[in-house]
């Protein structure tokens, strides 16, 4: 949905409603299946769960399987609605001038949009845990903070790299796109897992079990 | 309210603030009424709701009923206020590109409007029911993630048929507006519909009571 | 704050900036005055709590002089801060097309500009009684769905009469306004009330007590 | 976040997108962190909250030190990855002329920009200690209802000063940025700390304990 408000409506929603559409995805689906799954769709959350003991090695392999097949199944039936018009994109992530429609919308270098992906993804994890914390009281609402900390995410970061902060977000529609949505993917994978893992260690520091 | 921002309100706010002011509609509804009758609004759910057991066929006809009669008064009501100035449509929902005002505002096909009408609606029922399930211990923030959920929708699908999602949204606008309204109508009923009983079927399979 | 969203930042954030403004100041104040007072803040809300029997007149009246007076204090203040720029107007509401910068932007008649009021302030005074029924568990979400819904009320009338459905908003800026805003201001008085009125009498007719 | 939202994406989301970074952020982090320190993140929130006896002074001591040095690093981090694209600015406050890209966008004067600065966070403290009241049964909302007036704050704020209501925003750029930032500094130093206090001051007259 969120790729799909960026190929479908970004025209007409501007990066304010691409953000949106990115953090009221989760948002929703918190609220749909996280009673069923926790909900993590992204494997950066998945791997940081991993690292902080709360989730078996097992489970997270077969979550990020199903969280990146369910991005790839995405793509192509977003690739399918969208060719219902002249032109498009598939939204995938990139760097650098060489992505227009799918990239950098503003040109940043390698080195801001890694480091933006790391920082990003750290908070992003940071608020995942804490809003989850056996200590917080208030994990009813980890939904709405989650959720809402992704649109805060894209507000911020869209025009460095179009935002991943989630390596099964970029695959998808790299797959499709091919060229420097290839050659850049490693960004995408390496830093929101490097940002998770951090996050996750920030969250460990404060939030003592 | 969502069809009376865009024929007020739609050269002012924009597709982004349509999309908010049809999932706030349903979201302050949920909160106003859902404690009286569920806050089905939308034959789409009821329909879904029978095919889950959840409703029985007697009260799912009266529901149908008043909610497509409810849509009919509304669009009257709109109308009578829209003509207090001097060009107006009135958000009928549209395909291809016969539909200016009221239509496809990218142009879509058939195949695409379809699709995109029954994968949106598939979604909605799947967050309807995940987030009113009674395995869910945070259905009190339900109508937070419909209502969401609903704006999600609109950021994502008002360029290719308007979004109806809602048979009865469509079917409100189309008697007043008539021509291609009425002659597409189909598709924002079939497309619905089938959208919605995809969904209620998703929801059946991870969300075993 | 609605109207200072208006006056000080409506060529910056657009209509649905200014919607969201005056939903979101009740919003707030609703959790962080709602346990002393209710947080009515709008002469309608009172009248309409007064015909349902859920205030005392005494009190009715106190709270009604209080919204007015807290109105023209808030105006003198905007006035204020608004004058170290070179121009401003007070976002005063108005109809026709007498008012360029306080009245109804898209210049709508009379007849609209009343029928709305009712209608929007009719919708409002639904979602304040059904959102605070005795008979709804969910009332800790009243403050999410009333503030939201005059958010909601403002991106649909905005264009139509600026949106008033609460005299206190109407009478503080046209006192320092004058002219039409003066002698308009009765629909904006007599709209809201009648539509506050009719609100509360349908919310009776669902929610028996 | 609020910072980055207007440094690296202002030219795309414009002022709303800004208000509801910088509102997110504090939301968010209400619920992520909330459980572990109350989440003030603002000197004027903790000084309001020592003036209320809610806070020992060393406590205050100690975050206050925290939150500028918090707002230091992340300006650092974020003048890094502005670095990345051609022309930059670091969303300092400022009032008058002088400031064009750090400053009044609409280039209000002293005055103006002090009285608004403590009316606005006059307002924001009495949400801030009325959400969070001992006497409120809602306090697990105190994170939307405080993060959403942030926002509001800016929407109305943004084009006066560029809205502080808090030190420690302000701190951290106008280290980065110096001239009419450091000189004009104290007025979003004073101002919020007095709206602070205002507003402490206000709560504790309708909110008896």
């Amino acid at each position: 949905m969120g790729c799909g408000s960026a190929v479908l409506a970004g025209a007409h929603v501007g990066f304010l409603g691409i953000a949106f559409a990115f953090g009221l995805s989760v948002l929703v689906m918190c609220y749909a299946i996280g009673h069923i799954s926790g909900c993590h769709l992204n494997p950066a959350i998945t791997i940081s769960m991993l690292s902080t003991g709360k989730i078996t090695g097992k489970d997270a392999g077969a979550y990020i399987v199903a969280q990146v097949l369910g991005a790839i199944i995405a793509s192509a039936l977003l690739l399918f609605i969208a060719q219902g018009k002249a032109d498009y994109s598939l939204a995938a992530n990139g760097l650098g001038a060489n992505g227009v429609e799918d990239g950098s919308p503003d040109h940043y270098s390698l080195v801001s949009g890694l480091v933006a992906e790391i920082v990003l993804t750290a908070l992003f994890l940071v608020v995942v845990h804490g809003s989850t914390s056996k200590n917080n009281a208030n994990t009813k609402f980890a939904g709405i903070s989650i959720g809402l900390c992704l649109t805060l995410i894209h507000i911020v970061g869209i025009p460095v790299t179009g935002v991943s902060v989630n390596p099964a977000r970029s695959i998808g529609p790299a797959l499709f796109v091919g060229g420097h949505a290839i050659s850049q993917l490693w960004v995408f994978i390496v830093g929101p897992i490097v940002g998770g893992l951090i996050g996750g260690g920030i969250w460990k520091l404060y939030d003592r079990n």
